[in-house]
């Protein structure tokens, strides 16, 4: 079952590591099946070297229990699960431990929205979520994870697709897209963007983007009247 | 038609990616064929990846439609055509979002020349556009973005090969040179001389380098008495 | 004799090299048997390419003799030893001058835990060493680098384990694990959280993370109740 | 002629390029031969892709002129002269354009001694030479050139290769050692320690390195008493 979303979930997790953003087996790539409500995920603690679609765990996305797969799945699991149910447009979820992204999660700021290269790809600032509680944190963390990149989300008043991606305080990145494949890119361009965001601050920390750039950057590439690309 | 400028203009792009400044489809490199009017450009959104010759677009210069080819061109065409209309001295261009020149650009500041390695190739700093206005962003953009290039290099009083290149406010760099493959190595160049300036700012923000440095390396490498290289 | 650990520590060996945290003969990997009481470590000054379980040399941990081994082991030895004597828990030592580890060497700074990159492997910051002396560096310099070492871990009250490595003031970091591997594993995660640290001080020097964090993310991997992995 | 010297200065500028320290035509590796008075050194601006002992260059040390070779030679030919001639000890020069080298000789800052590291290889800071004047310039710049570079080197009264190399002002790092290889070594160690100098100046300016840790690395790798490697 589900063997095509598992090439791809698996194919997205390769994809991860051949970017160059994450080390040894830190990150994790998710794909979702829509019709089956069920979850395609890399399992917990195992090296991407080697990976194939038969390593991928297959979690019910509605009642969180393994329904196929040899391991356990990612730790990160909990957290996955509640962003699919909390929005219906995202189809794939990546998370990574990338430096920059890091750097400013742990700083616990947001990335700003600095250039032309950020608004092609995310509709205003990177934002970074509130610290979790003590109570939050020793409950149930990874699913309070989920619930306080939700509560980000939700704040900001825009669809969950145009900033497809948050930063958790004193944590990392979560990136999503429409399908795993895309949610990999969009963290791979977190964490580039990310980069920038870090020199351009260094050399003057007054710089800011014009609305106007941002908007006309954003709706080239998204929406009714985008003109980038082939479409 | 234009065979080889077309395989010029695809091995500019594949050396660029391989150059390791650009990820994904971010940057494009075109080249002009002065006898038929006739630029060729890489298409818009294309992976790097087995892009041949005959993915390549051809665009009449002078009126800015397609000629040739199976693809859209790089949504930048208008600021290529601006640039070719503009600069007869101009062979080749290439747009990239490079790390470091990227972060000059959002930050809004020119990049100064510190030192010989920019001297060889850039006499005098590499200067940042103003911002684009409303009107001028919400117009039509990428033209827009073409005359303020034009605008910029103008303004300094020097030929257009003396310094090839700018980073425009906001968005990141355009370099350009006697054809394709020389703009690549100057948009390379223009990133690493970033790298260097950025680093040496913050170990000294009121690093200088004497006119007469700056004279010596340019012109030792450009014009009537250059005696580097094998000429 | 001892040729599964003479393996395991040439791989532990190539390992280190191919990871990109050190250059040319810089760094050293070290496994020990206590059964036999014997330490298997690097040759001093071999490069990395070529090298085969055949050059490694056997050290007795007691007498501190090469009693195995056509080359002389690395200079480093006598901190090697100091820390398997002193703590039974070990089974490997890796030694690198890796970028940003060293930096805060250099600074004299602890790295300080800024969140769960960090505190998935370091319960608390990862330490640096107070100056050796005169006398100390005069005298067996490299024993007293372990013993500064050793001094420096009993004076955080924690199991060797839970914050595994140090890095030594003016010099670089050390990190050990339960062999040789996990040893270079935990230094390439010490130079990737320093590197995670460094970015985040420039961005907010207030940085930090709350108590409950470090401790959540520590025990979901180690000890009793862990549930990061197969396990 | 030469046969073995063109080999291994062929080999060191393939060596240079491998080490990732330079890009394009950047950067020059030479070595001499005492006894007839002759040096060989890499051609003026041809790529290091596909270079082979015959593209080398040979010059008489005396007089200056090529004595054999289908191409130019280097540009910076005359500094490489200049330091042959004043200093019997150096078998081999390396000039590279490497960043972090090149930031600090465009900030006009002296690489300080920090760490074991720098310590191992060079007994004291890397210093960085004087402005050359506009007379300077406008002569012989490129045996001007040496000639600040030799007045640097025995300002500090150390023998040549107790630091084996220096910064020019503006410019960027010449290297040396006993043989052209052993030059490029300590071009790239250079680099690696002015990238670790500048990452630790960043964490804290006062950073110092005590004299006896320095004289004890440095010791422990040279002279009569050294007891790293296998000699």
């Amino acid at each position: 079952m589900l063997d095509a979303l598992k090439k791809a979930v698996c194919d997205a997790n390769l994809e991860l590591a051949a970017s160059g953003v994450v080390i040894y087996t830190w990150g994790n790539v998710s794909g979702i099946d829509r019709d089956s409500g069920q979850m395609v995920i890399k399992p917990s603690g195992i090296p991407y070297q080697g990976m194939t679609p038969d390593d991928m765990v297959v979690v019910d996305v509605e009642t969180g229990r393994r329904t196929e797969g040899k391991w356990k799945p990612s730790s990160d699991t909990p957290t996955h699960l509640a962003l699919y149910r909390a929005f219906p447009e995202i189809g794939g979820i990546t998370h990574t431990h990338s430096v920059h992204a890091v750097a400013f999660a742990q700083a616990g700021m947001d990335i700003p929205a600095l250039g032309t290269t950020h608004a092609d790809y995310f509709h205003g600032p990177v934002p970074c979520t509130r610290s979790l509680s003590r109570e939050e944190v020793e409950g149930p963390y990874e699913e309070n994870t989920g619930r306080v990149i939700i509560e980000t989300v939700q704040a900001r008043g825009q669809e969950v697709l145009a900033v497809p991606g948050v930063i958790v305080r004193n944590h990392g990145p979560f990136a999503w897209g429409c399908d795993a494949a895309e949610s990999v890119y969009h963290a791979v361009v977190l964490e580039t963007v990310a980069e920038m965001a870090w020199k351009t601050l260094w050399l003057n920390p007054e710089s800011q983007l014009p609305d106007y750039i941002l908007d006309r950057h954003y709706f080239r590439k998204h929406g009714a009247n985008a003109y980038y690309g082939q479409k």
